[in-house]
């Protein structure tokens, strides 16, 4: 039995084990002692499994150049989902990795048709949220698929000799020259770093969510494929598990309602979260009686992912919800208060990197 | 029935018929009249039909910005077939138009599977034989399709999103990531330089073999796709036959006893000559008696293409083998000082080209 790979799924614990065994994922378990630092991402299994995750760990502990490079799809406005992203490159920042993100423009613009205006538009304001998050506009890289240097495009170039057409529809299904150059360009995404055009980063880690496996199993092979012509070495990578809509489905922009933009203002954000599906039982009553259900509540969600950073107030929390102890309509103003709290603040920073244009500083924006 | 464009075959009057009824292409003596020049390449019909040349010329004459592009697969060593392209450009030149010459070595990497070291050692061996050959190496723009500009690159993302697999299908049948990668590629050359970036051409002229009429199908289609959104508009080509080889097959470098390598040393050429094919009977006194089939004849194809640039020598000739008052011996005796005369000079202009570092000074070499 095959698994689709769903990136903005919700798994259940089994489902993952099935990823591990079928596509030679690692469980996150072995890797996370190497961690110079922890992060609850990794403790709460937000990141579950990763390829040569440990290896890139080791390298890093040696003192050796570590890189990260992860992308954005600029088809709508950033999300708590990018914002857990950001989260993991902060904290990777944190560590002494250099890290680079690409904003995916050229693929929201040939694969999601949007206009390129727009694919301009939402890639400054992710780049923007991303500064304001806390990574370091001095020491990241960003840049646009659509605006980088010759040695790059070149990679595209010349990776389209050593990959058939059988592998893009194993990534694809239905495949489009559209899709074709998308692929080859994330490939270029993830690989150049290698080069000595780069910086020659020969450990690069690539943080993404499952269903982008694919893509890393792609690169991994051209880098075999490119080892002795190119000096590329296989990229690392870990994945981790989206945080859901408030429906209890995938967080997209395409559903706004269900979604926190981090743009949202207070009111928006609390009538969100009031509505937002949960554990919850029928009635009052019963719910004290039985208890809630945290696996299927999306608020509980807000709080594993963002609002409870310690372990201690996480765990209350879950055990007060299973008790029956306390009920949906608290629990919700809780977070939606937490969340405010916590995105107000960012809205702040934002809107100075926004007016300081720290974006057009850093950044080349592409002209067309 | 579908005619197979071959780009180096030697095509009967016929068949080019059914080129211009099946696919469009107009018979070159419409436009030949506007040339504010002749040149015995349009009279002796060696090109032989158009698309819209005659609006380009038009354009021309009206002193609008006019420009020419075409490319080279650096595939082999420079021969005759490829010379006469450039003396295409040199005579376009000569009328007023910007020339730009791609070395496609991208494609002749991902298709031909050719070393990055090779295509481009054969690159710039092409443009060597250009400027040697008379093409101004001030006003000429060279360039290699892996060292282009950002703006470049982005077309072939941007072409990628409105083509799709059957057109591709249609160019190439048997299709790979590497073919449409190529194909993408040739699109934003004929087309780059219509963007403000390139100098903002409107009215580009493409000179190639019938065989890449496909390829300027697609990009004239690309062109009305892209008409709104990047001011796009169809390029002009016309199309020549390509000179044969001495076995009366194509002249490619493949099989490089039956082509004349511009670097070819005299006695080399000689011997070649010698070898031809020609349109001769079996005996000479067959010969005396019937006369040659200069159609037939290799070697009366080098008089028609570069030794006799004057139409009354060509015919004199013509004629006097066609009466069996001229024998192949000495017919070939006199093509091989000819073009030894030719080449001689050429090699010396090459060589001061080379010595000079020309090449190196104003083109772009890839990094790798």
């Amino acid at each position: 039995m095959t698994i689709k790979l769903d990136p903005w799924g919700h798994f259940a614990i089994k489902e993952y084990d099935k990823l591990f065994k079928q596509f030679g994922i690692e469980p996150i378990d072995k890797a996370t002692p190497l961690l110079p630092k922890k992060h609850y991402f990794f403790d709460r299994k937000i990141v579950f499994g990763h390829r040569d995750f440990d290896k890139w760990l080791q390298a890093l502990r040696n003192g050796e150049k570590v890189a990260v490079l992860t992308g954005f799809m600029p088809s709508g406005h950033t999300h708590l989902g990018h914002l857990m992203v950001i989260e993991e490159l902060r904290f990777l920042q944190e560590l002494g990795a250099h890290v680079k993100i690409v904003i995916a423009d050229a693929e929201a613009y040939a694969v999601r048709r949007l206009s390129r205006k727009e694919t301009i538009k939402y890639g400054i304001e992710y780049i923007a949220h991303a500064i304001a998050w806390g990574l370091n506009p001095e020491k990241t890289e960003f840049y646009f698929q659509t605006a980088q240097k010759t040695e790059y495009y070149r990679l595209i170039q010349m990776f389209s000799r050593r990959v058939s057409m059988a592998e893009m529809e194993a990534i694809y299904g239905d495949i489009s020259p559209g899709k074709i150059i998308a692929s080859l360009t994330q490939a270029a995404d993830i690989l150049h770093l290698q080069l000595p055009e780069y910086g020659g980063y020969k450990h690069v880690l690539v943080p993404v969510g499952a269903d982008q496996d694919p893509h890393l199993r792609l690169s991994r092979d051209i880098a075999d494929r490119f080892h002795t012509e190119l000096g590329l070495n296989r990229p690392a990578s870990f994945y981790h598990k989206f945080i859901r809509g408030l429906d209890g489905n995938k967080m997209s922009s395409s559903r706004p309602d269900y979604a926190i933009f981090l743009l949202d203002k207070p009111d928006i954000i609390k009538r969100k979260v009031m509505m937002a599906l949960t554990g919850g039982r029928a009635t009052a009553e019963e719910q004290r009686k039985y208890g809630g259900i945290p696996e299927k509540c999306t608020v509980y969600e807000l709080y594993m992912y963002f609002l409870y950073k310690d372990d201690r107030e996480l765990y209350k929390l879950y055990k007060e919800c299973v008790e029956g102890k306390i009920l949906c309509g608290e629990d919700k103003r809780i977070a939606a208060k937490l969340l405010v709290e916590m995105l107000t603040e960012h809205q702040k920073r934002y809107k100075e990197v926004m007016e300081e244009g720290i974006v057009q500083k850093i950044v080349k924006i592409p002209s067309f």
